[in-house]
């Protein structure tokens, strides 16, 4: 599961109607990349996350006719490495 | 999901007959990869949108036997970020 | 969907038997990646087309028991881009 | 399957219902990207590990309803090719 | 399906029990990259290599409570094309 973060919300006006009312984020990867994803959990803007993709996406979301290929999993506080020490933005 | 931009529609007289008459645009990734997608909810050329992969790109199709592995889930307005604004092209 | 570069066919005596008689191609990507993928619909060597992943190409192999995960879905003839036309080789 | 090194546990306060009780390792590829999987085999920090992607990573957890993209296949001691020697670390 | 080149079997005592005693081999891409895959064909060291990944993988295995996402497809004897001719090692 890809570790992202969370840089925004999406407005999106068109939109296909079997997303339904799902929260859409825009989250960015160590290399720039931006996704957008579904969150159920409620992360915070600046907040690491992992983010689920593939058939798993649509069943996190509680409704499998949900047609996401991406949904967050988890909101990292940080991980017990030396070096990769990751703090969670306050 | 991933953020592509469309940038035209394919023409393509020799299509696998199980696509039958979905409407196939060209989508273009900021590092200017191009692809392939169906679209469902009429994207305007030059659109920001984002995109469905995978099993969730055919139940977006409203028919599954349809065989896709894009699909355009929604046209990108804006986000709310600072840095990130997208304009999306008039 | 990827565009890719039909290059040529594979020859390949010792192949899993789930893939039974299914025609292989060469694919070539823009940046010169090569993949190997199943045409069902007979396009010609320099043809560009676009190529459908995961579970959907077996499906497009009309027996999802062929064990493939890219099937050729298209014959790109043109986009009506301005900058990104694409001429079909003669 | 890819081929990741163990470097740590994930702290996560925050995350779906979905996952459970999983352990939630992180992982960095030769390259340095960090991903996070699902360990089931309880393999130690530092080990080379290989990856299961997909829905194969679901049902490798035992319970398919475990939403995860990424488990942890096997560790690798080694292998056998003359250049590659890859050594567990101690 | 990506191609590759076998260059050597996997010693792994702890692996997954789902991965039962399937033959483990180590692949490597042209860039370097190393991914491990299952093997039901007996691909030979140097051979190249075509895989199957995903769902498509397991159903190779011929008992797809198999959990792996990548295994051998075929052996590439060469592919007829002028420029891309690829002998198989001896």
């Amino acid at each position: 599961m890809e570790i992202l973060q969370v840089v925004g919300s999406v407005v999106c006006t068109l939109r296909h109607p079997d997303l339904q009312h799902s929260n859409l984020r825009v989250l960015r990867s160590a290399n720039g990349k931006t996704q957008v994803s579904i969150d159920t959990i409620g992360a915070r803007d600046g907040s690491w996350v992992f983010v689920i993709s593939g058939t798993a996406a649509r069943l996190a979301c509680g409704d499998p006719s949900i047609v996401t290929d991406l949904t967050i999993g988890g909101v990292i506080d940080f991980w017990d490495e030396d070096s990769g020490q990751l703090e969670e933005p306050a």
